[in-house]
């Protein structure tokens, strides 16, 4: 596998709009999209530092894996997410690798990304993203 | 304050070592540097990807924070790192605003950096650093 950049790290909060002015007027960076994924439950902004974007997440209901996260953690940084090509070939490598996978094949993610999802169990329980970018 | 990348992501582990095969041999990333910054009691490593390292925390005591951290949550991502220039002056100018600072001036970190930590208390819980190169 040949990780590029950082894509993103995703944060998950309570309110993106009570942590807005935190991102916006204390650290300076700029929400750029505001966009919702269904299927993940979540409502998620984009601020770009860099090559990498900031992704806060909060949950659009209980049942959110979002929502869980913080039952249990509270608020904060939820995941890292790296950017690769031909992402279907790597999660293939990898399996065979014996690294355990949440998702086998890439799922649309927001801003129209390929991602899938390494198992903590076998990143140091830090929970891992693949994204591949549509050209 | 100009932020103008994020300078590391750091995570918690318990044995640097026991890690290393992910990092290098899952997502392929190479271990550059191996440092021990004694005044925070921890071992770091770094990796680069793209304009980010992955700096990996091992606590050398159980005083460490890093030690007291993974009591609490386990290993896993501990805190972000923003770069930005004039470190003291951004201090200065987030204290004025109302930020929480655990430091209020800058102080030596690993590779030669000048770092400050803000208080998760003004972060929305996340555990976040600045950083200026040194030039």
């Amino acid at each position: 596998m040949e990780i590029t950049h950082i894509e993103h790290i995703g944060i998950a909060v309570r309110s993106i709009e009570e942590q807005l002015p935190y991102y916006e007027d204390v650290l300076g960076l700029k929400c750029y999209n505001i966009e919702t994924v269904a299927d993940q439950k979540v409502k998620t902004a984009f601020f770009m530092v860099g090559q990498t974007k900031i992704e806060l997440l909060e949950p659009t209901s209980d049942e959110s894996t979002i929502a869980k996260f913080m039952e249990k953690r509270g608020e904060g940084i939820h995941h890292i997410a790296y950017a690769t090509k031909n992402i279907n070939n790597v999660l293939s490598e990898l399996e065979a690798k014996g690294v355990r996978l949440i998702d086998t094949r890439a799922r649309g993610g927001a801003e129209g990304l390929s991602i899938a999802f390494l198992h903590p169990k076998s990143t140091g329980s830090v929970l891992t993203e693949l994204c591949e970018h549509p050209e």
